[in-house]
């Protein structure tokens, strides 16, 4: 059956402020050492399974054009631009009745664009098993992750060790991010793995599932479907866009649906989920420092910089992420990563929007 | 007897880096909170007591410009600029002189132009005291801080509390900067004071005392002062110069004169010598942060930003110092103020004079 993919690019993600934006989101930039983008890498990984007239990049208008800059190979037709976000499964409904209205049927690939993956090949091969399972009946696939530690900030995936369907595991829920306790429970049991947000299926599988448990979704799908091509393509799929509820494919379907097995990824997997994610794709040197730009440092250590032209002298620090950007420059104990946010908070009660 | 000032702006002090820099030097930076530079309150501290076209700018030629935008009420002929720097000896010999031609004799007090006064008043009486002793004779009078702590960082003077002209002491000896266990010591006998480079006497008793004990020096001074006003003036003055040993006014006179008086001064005194003052001259918050700029700080304590448009965001940031300039940023652990030292010889080895 043709393969085909759908990236998800429409994510506003703010925790690599200052250097992402709303203008310019993590996928769109660069955080490892070869200088590709996120979304950039995220496509080559799977040009050696798809065509590239057959990937899809869901995003939204404002993001077209990074698109297009970083994606030069995608067609343009292929770009499909939500009206507004209304979070993954109309989305996933969007880019399924795209590859629909083009091949009838194909196996789908669904994947987030903004994660790092450290082995190719072992996320193709990885791939491969899950298309293979997906072709052979209305199978949902997903690619968990084996934790390394009970962490709370992902949805983890119990699956039944006894009921395998070649490598793949069957699913026997989905869990939301738990608390730290649970979490810790999760891991005890060796049958919890990370939502990696990767899914494999076909076309009419995902279809027939949204039809199912989200009905009304599927229906402005069909209308959407119907409108591609003639001229009115882009005023029912605004119309049909803002009527969608915002929902999850892992609420709206997953978590409600049979039929869902899980490979294990041990392809060395990062959600790359703030600046301190930047250690472990980049080279260090002798104290532990990751700096790039134009840096100088004494006595320093375990400090991550992220420069541009501007000389940045750094004197005494250790465990610390300094990120300049033209306009805002972050200074923060590594600690205290997660509070970004409320810096962004502040700027967001400020109306200090040309700095989100 | 007229009065007249001397204040020394010559400096090329790098400690304020990256603010401070060889084209900018402190003593025309405002690092108060009234927007004033350290020369601007120099002159004004004095203005009560010497007319403004008695008070003269030793400087140098690259500063001259910034002399004539900061202090317009200084006459153009009164800012002397030094062909290359000596020290302070050959600098107040060439103040004296032009006040020799203008005056015959006058009194003189020198006074560096980036040190802060809290209590204008008292510093106000205390130069009139000091102007008093020096009208009554070959005196050499200076004005020294009592220590609050053994600091390394200062010269000290000996006086001898049994000898006493008006309010002031006479001078037992002048002493470089001390180890701390030497400093601990002079604290002990209560008979040292911190040596602040501040000196009144008359022209003529500081140009028979350069004559007797720079005796070189008093000659190119004279073949300068002979040449004021003529068309070969600059020809002269660069010539000679450029002969003078670079000699500082401690070493080369006070530590062989006699007739040293001192006053002690207790006008809150501040040399303003690193990042870490900036912390003793400006309003902190109820953090114990000191900022200016555009700045957001999150759970930040004891912290220094000093900043312009740029939003700069703090998190979890203590007992650190940040500043930024257009063209570099300074991030830097205050106990490890004294290193920013390091990072300037680094961009001297790399010839990076750009940002020095």
């Amino acid at each position: 059956m043709k393969r085909t993919a759908l990236i998800m690019a429409g994510g506003r993600g703010e925790r690599f402020w200052p250097k992402s934006r709303r203008s310019m989101p993590k996928q769109f930039l660069s955080l490892t050492d070869d200088g590709k983008t996120m979304i950039q890498l995220t496509v080559e990984r799977i040009s050696p399974l798809v065509d590239m007239e057959d990937i899809y990049i869901a995003t939204n208008r404002d993001y077209k054009h990074l698109v297009m800059e970083q994606l030069p190979g995608i067609p343009e037709k292929n770009i499909l631009c939500e009206p507004v976000g209304k979070n993954t499964a109309p989305c996933i409904g969007l880019g399924a009745v795209h590859m629909e209205k083009k091949y009838g049927d194909a196996v789908m690939m669904v994947l987030p664009s903004d994660h790092l993956i450290k082995y190719n090949s072992i996320f193709q091969s990885t791939l491969e098993d899950a298309c293979n399972i997906a072709e052979q009946g209305p199978n949902l696939v997903t690619i968990g992750i084996t934790p390394d530690a009970p962490e709370t900030g992902y949805g983890y995936i119990k699956f039944l060790p006894d009921q395998t369907f070649g490598r793949a595991f069957a699913v026997e829920r989905f869990v939301e991010k738990p608390d730290l306790e649970t979490a810790k429970g999760y891991l005890a049991t060796e049958q919890y793995l990370w939502n990696s947000g990767m899914f494999v299926w076909n076309v009419s599988t995902i279809l027939a599932q949204i039809r199912e448990f989200l009905p009304d979704v599927y229906e402005g799908l069909e209308r959407i479907e119907a409108a591609i091509g003639p001229a009115d393509e882009q005023v029912i799929l605004e119309r049909e866009f803002h009527k969608f509820p915002s929902v999850s494919i892992d609420y709206g379907v997953m978590e409600k649906a049979k039929n869902i097995y899980i490979l294990s990824g041990s392809f060395g997997w990062d959600d790359v989920g703030s600046w301190l994610s930047v250690e472990r794709m980049k080279t260090s040197n002798e104290f532990g420092n990751v700096v790039n730009g134009n840096i100088i440092t004494v006595d320093t250590r375990d400090t991550i910089i992220q420069g541009n032209d501007k000389l940045i002298a750094a004197v005494g620090l250790e465990n610390m992420i300094v990120v300049d950007s033209p306009d805002a420059l972050l200074i923060c104990e590594k600690d205290h990563a997660g509070d970004i946010k409320k810096v962004l908070e502040n700027l967001r009660i400020c109306n200090r929007s040309e700095y989100l």
